[in-house]
């Protein structure tokens, strides 16, 4: 064990040292929030984040095995983005975002998403299959007036054919609704599992379904906090009751295996609407599951 | 989707702009905390909660597909009380519940319900059904030295036949209690289901209880937000832990149809113990389930 | 004094029932943080300094006997914004603002004081005169890359002859500060009294060199409340230390008699940082004092 | 020194052993907050300011060189009250505080001052000298309807001839207030010095202006801890901006030498609004200025 | 019922009168936090812990009916620790707890543990069986460089014989590990429940688990706070997402009956970073729990 | 101006990029805490300081017109300390202040100051003057039982020939304290000013003091955040009220030109009990105050 105590880690994620973009995992802030509909502050995710992640920096992930900050793995800073401007912001994500190995982006808000996921189809040349944690569909055509706001970001990603469809899954969605948009993102192939299928099916079956729609092929894992019940992460711009118990997306993300994952983000996390830090180590720990899975996996 | 963000919705319930007495439904504020016995504050929970409800105002509910705010509903403000008398306070609340159609209270306390049941008992002509989500009977008969303190509540209400005991359920209930107020309540003939059994039995048995206990006739569903954990709802004046999560509290008033409702109340919410808006989020919600169960219904 | 407790205090400015634009004095809302540099959530502001107005409601000012809540005034609610899109929100909000005989704007950043003046210089013809309290110059040309963010509304103010330099004052000021900007802000005409200047000339001095300073015409009062020292101002996005404290801000604005005002705002609230509700109940103490000074002037 | 950390200080005020109601100064906490008209919770102040005394448990006042801890003093725990019932709570606490020597109460609000007022009427068969720290007149005669809540306690005191108003002075007033009230207070002898008065004062002169009203002759010193800033005592139930800073209440308290105290109280601390403590930390202070300041006086 | 509100009980545990060391169940604080390797401040555990036991006064176990408050019980207050020496403290806590005939410690770090079995070993001649609920192993020979620390405790247990391995079990695990950590625990016999072994098997069998591992002989119970969800129990220094909620560890103590327990502790409340008294009331909460469990068991 | 936005800066001092130990001014972390004897945490100050000195990296100094940031300056990152240990965690802050050109330490705990002041002393060869801003004299010879406990700090720095007593003063003293600790501290000659010698003489005369006091020769200045007032700084252990306000402090610090500064500390930041940052930010504020000072000085 190190001699460092956890509360004197570097301020990068779990204290990785290396900073390049040459590594096979990079993880990198995206301090954009300006398409948020409720609550401010995303912009001061990627901080806090990080800061909580010293919990997981000293050990191995008691199931795989796998030490996330072992891995070849750098944290190379915040993306530069263009404050008060998001469509530029975008383009600026998506233009970092590009040539990197496998990227794990730390928000934010869940409008970073798009970039990253263009910058990916940019790099495949084909769309990928998406697993979406979130209590939100996040396809409105129009949110609130936004084009480009964290409501939308799917509803471009399904018209922009960054993500298949068929290969595309919801999970823990609850919020209130518009029937048009519910309707219209199953139209297009998408799945839907509400909060409350989550509880009833289980982690283990919903591991499956996951699993199953993914099927083969790149897939990406992008994780809205609000996915998780309000009790567990209260830090957030848009809650909703009824969600995800940490353990439940914990058991689900463990058990998706063979899935070829290229990359992931965890967004929404509000640092001032936050308690003791729970809901950013929440999203930290979350990417250590996601490193602990993909850590051991052949990279594409 | 309107294009106001919900950070500017009106301070109304949902954003609701009517404000009369002759609607099907109508939502008031009750902010009366004097019978509180451990911590004060339910009296500020009124605007917490109609805050915390512009995160409910945009869509439908994604099961019954009702969107409360567009029920034949008003918001009709706060209730008059007396400040610093409890009992000329319980008299003016009855007073103006009266030739209300359905209303929904937004404690306060629970002490709240008493004037209420008393309205509808002389609405009626008759006692109603009773399905109390509750972490205490509150049926005792003195209640740390007060009469009609909010534990007394359902003591009051059983004696003066406002409720019809066999049609009554406790849900949630694992408080610290006085063997012979317990006994007393099963005397009355009330079935009661601790928060274990709620956990064990699981949301769907909850559910089918409740509704074979109600059975026909109007009945009222009164929630006392400590029914939930701690975890879900830290802002109310006496939690107790090992709680209702607030998916299962969700799960279960939605299988709730069948019963013939006739009023709702969601109290105990006290804002200054509350984290990131989720206590006031949590009671805005379980309105917004209440309204989507009977918003389809017709009215008694 | 009124029976209705203050906890009850409808959710307008200081419980005000009126709505309409015609009143002599219209108190709105303009939710904007698009612009907002380093803590996120001025778009919170509006609700929660009408809540902490309810602390004024009942009673005149212990020195002017004026009780703004008995003026020719109403609360119009919160003006539309283009959410996620700064020029357009400003065109928006200086749009809502014509028309209006005297207007108190409730932010929302510092952005919206530009429309505001846009407004006023088309309804007058001439630039007006200016105090601002603030900690920040907000005479950058750029601000972080953005043109129209919160630090740089006075250079455009300047720039587009919206006010008169030799009739500006600037109180408060003591952030990090690029030499460039403070030489071009005083060569322009404009005069800064620093955070230090307030301590050690007192208010009582300082109102005597603001009235000096705006002299006769039309003038108009913007308050950041990041004038106020943190300790008095937690809840905003950009706290400097070494600032106002409350009673001097308030022994300053009572001092301001004789002088013209058309308008007045109070920005930069973030209530997600805020404590006890301390920031938002003196951003409205700050809009009573105002009221309370101007309640009884001729109108322009 | 001894070894005992503050952190491990008995839950008395300052760790006091003694309990018996025979010493000469006796500390009571009183938990009444029936009365409050704004945020709640003035009940749970006695545990608080207890808590925040350990402090000033190690040591001497660094002025007078009085260890209050080291006096003929106790804690004797908390007057039973009426849960929910003003004036049957008013009459116990008038009869607990009979027979006291020197009593200090730990509010609660400032009803409880009335109680301890009469005892001493009761006690010294003539009315006592008052200043009272406080940002309100509290001489409402119906304050939001109650006739005998916090905010009339010095009307029923003056009209009951329990304090000689010519002998009483009001220190820190700035709310906004009815000028009848105001007027009539006045017309009864009272003497007002303004928030603002203090401060353009300074401390020294209005500890004289105090010393020259109480004159000689049976003294009580009522503490509301409104009196203070916000910055220094967010935790109260209503707040009001423009207050004393913590150093100019401690530098007038120290300088009331040659004044016959008989009995004091501090009041309105509600914990549930406080940060980090320190609205406690300041009404325990207060205590232990008091009783630095008393602790070397001949006792009545 | 009593007539005491629960907000004025006296600050020992659930208001116990009794503070000597003869009665049958001794309940003691033991601040110390000096081996604490993240987040500080679990010195300040027992008065939180005592002041949140006032929510269980009243009353009796909804399962067992036992009144805990009136067994043959004191709360003997702190022990005294040495400030700034840990070895020196645990020898202080061993010397402090020889003689007791069952104690409960309300910690302070896990680190406390170690002295409580070495009284034990002490007294009973022979190892003890021991439920841990935690969310680490706590097994580290070295813990970030320190030999005593808050993450050794059970090394030096084990390595001492001051817990038989064999009948040892941990309940809750989930935190990052050295493999060789886990490795050398099981190996010594130790059995491991993971915190999703917990959810998977459902409180019912893993309290089946415990029984089994625990067998006949003396037992000890100690309840790391963060084995509970971060969710349940923010209030801690070490958190780790995924742990269990609190009616599981409920469930699972109350079905620990017909094991000889001998003592226990709840450990690493810290109070800095609670909210709302949730953590505090849940480990108030599990000492209820498990005196309403031995209370009516025959005394070893 | 950068395009930087302040929330996106890198988590070092001000964003500096330089980490080695050959600049003229080097920045640490010191995060020792384990002498504090009151609230915990001030492990946690560093990372909370550089985090809030974000709001001052961009422009300089409005007073001094220099720009800490763009001085020959790094910031090192935390001194390796041994947990648990004060002692052995001296010894390695001795080791690593050792050879550093200009130190400025950030705390930890005021326990720090001692390794600093004897590494001073072996470079200098000669004892410091000093200027402590504290509001305890920290010359206990022992601190509730400890040695080198943060209260024993300037005991052991005076008793060691560390400091020159005739060269030191103690500024905002004002805690409870033993007349004999009193007597023995200005017995060695230091001089003393209380918080309210600050207040009265003005920040002017204090500095004025200041600098007769220091003289020529080599100087230190330690800054125990809680002379800070706890409305300025509520995010320390052991808080006295009656403190100084920022301003204050920045007005003195600045005013100290011509001292020989040879190092600076700021300690007791203990994050967990600040509010919106406002103690870290005070902290940070104090070393750019402290940078702009001796900014342009020749090094010795």
């Amino acid at each position: 064990m190190a001699e460092l105590p956890t509360f004197a880690t570097p301020a990068t994620f779990m204290g990785i040292a290396r900073t390049d973009r040459a590594a096979k995992f990079c993880i990198a802030g995206m301090p954009l929030d300006l398409g948020t509909t409720n609550r401010a502050g995303a912009r001061s995710g990627p901080p806090a984040i990080r800061a909580a992640s010293r919990m997981l920096v000293d050990g191995q992930h008691p199931r795989s095995w796998v030490d996330p900050a072992a891995l070849d793995i750098a944290d190379i800073g915040d993306f530069s983005i263009a404050l008060g401007d998001i469509e530029k912001s975008l383009a600026r994500i998506e233009q970092q975002a590009a040539g990197l190995a496998h990227l794990i982006g730390l928000g934010g808000e869940h409008g970073i998403t798009l970039p990253l996921l263009r910058a990916l189809k940019k790099r495949l040349g084909a769309p990928v299959g998406l697993v979406q944690f979130d209590s939100h569909l996040d396809t409105w055509e129009v949110n609130f007036g936004q084009q480009f706001a964290h409501g939308s970001v799917f509803y471009h990603a399904l018209n922009e054919g960054l993500v298949d469809p068929h290969r595309m899954i919801q999970v823990g969605i609850r919020s209130p609704v518009h029937r048009e948009v519910w309707d219209w993102t199953v139209a297009q192939g998408v799945t839907i599992l509400t909060g409350e299928d989550v509880q009833l099916l289980g982690p283990i079956d919903v591991a499956g379904r996951i699993r199953e729609t993914l099927g083969l092929g790149p897939a990406y894992l992008s994780f809205d906090i609000d996915a998780l019940d309000p009790s567990c992460a209260p830090g957030t711009g848009t809650p909703e009751i009824g969600g995800l118990l940490s353990w439940q997306a914990q058991a689900i993300v463990r058990r998706l295996n063979g899935i070829e994952f290229v990359g992931m983000d965890v967004v929404e996390v509000a640092p001032a609407y936050d308690v003791a830090e729970i809901t950013a180590l929440a999203a930290a720990t979350m990417v250590w599951e996601y490193l602990s899975l993909v850590g051991d996996e052949p990279m594409r």
